[in-house]
């Protein structure tokens, strides 16, 4: 297929990790989610409770200086970048050679930015109303002291900062996409016939 | 079906008006684009060009002064609420009376946003880039002085300010959607397709 390379923006709690996992599965071509936050980790040095974490949240906050102490090699924080910015570059570049290998399925991380300018790309968005996401990650999360309301809220704030910081574009704004769906009316498994069919046109 | 109502939001020569022609005839249900002006120019005593330029574009030009002259009820136009709001007021009202008569696909004027209280709509955006969109407008519309590019942008920013306008919300976001896809990539008939496939979901 010449659209090889799939990349699956999510809000939290849509489903867009399922539904990455299970196209991934049925197109036969890798799906790069704990291999990718192994990749950065690696090449950065970072810890990868931190990649987790701060590669898709928002760039600054205080508990980044937390995690120099906690980094396993935190010399790499000590130049002058920030280490929100390190793990960005780092990941840019971990995506970039990814994508050089060939087919996978990519989830988060800004890849849709990053390869923005690779033309065997198809760039998905899954994103949902609040009442499918909140009763969603309940019942794959558990309950916290927050509701689920607020937990959503609050992530999908800070995927916007970071997203807005390093790519200078609006989150969720559907011309950046090929495709966006709402997982909670269209349900999980049609996402994944949808992207699939598509992913397949191109053979 | 439930979701019986397709609204079609689309970028300026992305082909989303073929699209819901399509669909609507795939799904042998009302397809309102002229029926839609015509009665709001039944409605309003607007003249039909002023609605079809006004009723989706920037809420306050110039150009409004003068279509006081032009329209044939100006009388209208001389209360407290300008000609844009009142022009938006109408379109509101056809709107819903159209989506209480049945199934149907309404393009453009803000419907997704008018009708977003009601469950049985499908709402769906389509878009493409610049260089597919140039092409086709310039094979149906014509050449004009202005390159294909300027009248894209100028469309689109456009139609962003009177969406803004009048909805408080941002033109183009996935999350406003079901459904959001590049008709250049994907191509008019897949777009119709996947639109008519999800629709039958439903039934």
């Amino acid at each position: 297929m010449t659209q090889k390379i799939i990349t699956i923006s999510r809000a939290f709690g849509s489903g867009g990790r399922t539904i990455g996992k299970q196209v991934a599965e049925r197109l036969g071509i890798p799906f790069y989610d704990k291999e990718l936050v192994d990749a950065v980790a690696k090449e950065s040095g970072f810890h990868a409770d931190f990649i987790e974490e701060a590669g898709e949240y928002a760039p600054v906050t205080s508990s980044f200086l937390f995690n120099i102490a906690v980094s396993p090699h935190p010399m790499s924080a000590m130049n002058t970048m920030s280490m929100a910015d390190q793990l960005f570059v780092c990941q840019t570049n971990v995506i970039r050679n990814l994508a050089e290998k060939g087919p996978c399925v990519i989830v988060g991380r800004c890849a849709d930015y990053i390869l923005k300018d690779r033309e065997d790309c198809l760039h998905v968005f899954i994103h949902a109303g609040m009442k499918f996401r909140a009763e969603r990650i309940v019942r794959l999360y558990g309950e916290t002291k927050q509701t689920p309301e607020k937990r959503l809220t609050d992530k999908d704030n800070k995927r916007r900062v970071y997203y807005k910081h390093y790519t200078n574009r609006n989150w969720g704004e559907a011309q950046n996409y090929h495709i966006s769906l709402n997982s909670g009316l269209i349900g999980i498994e049609k996402c994944t016939d949808i992207i699939v069919d598509i992913a397949n046109m191109y053979e």
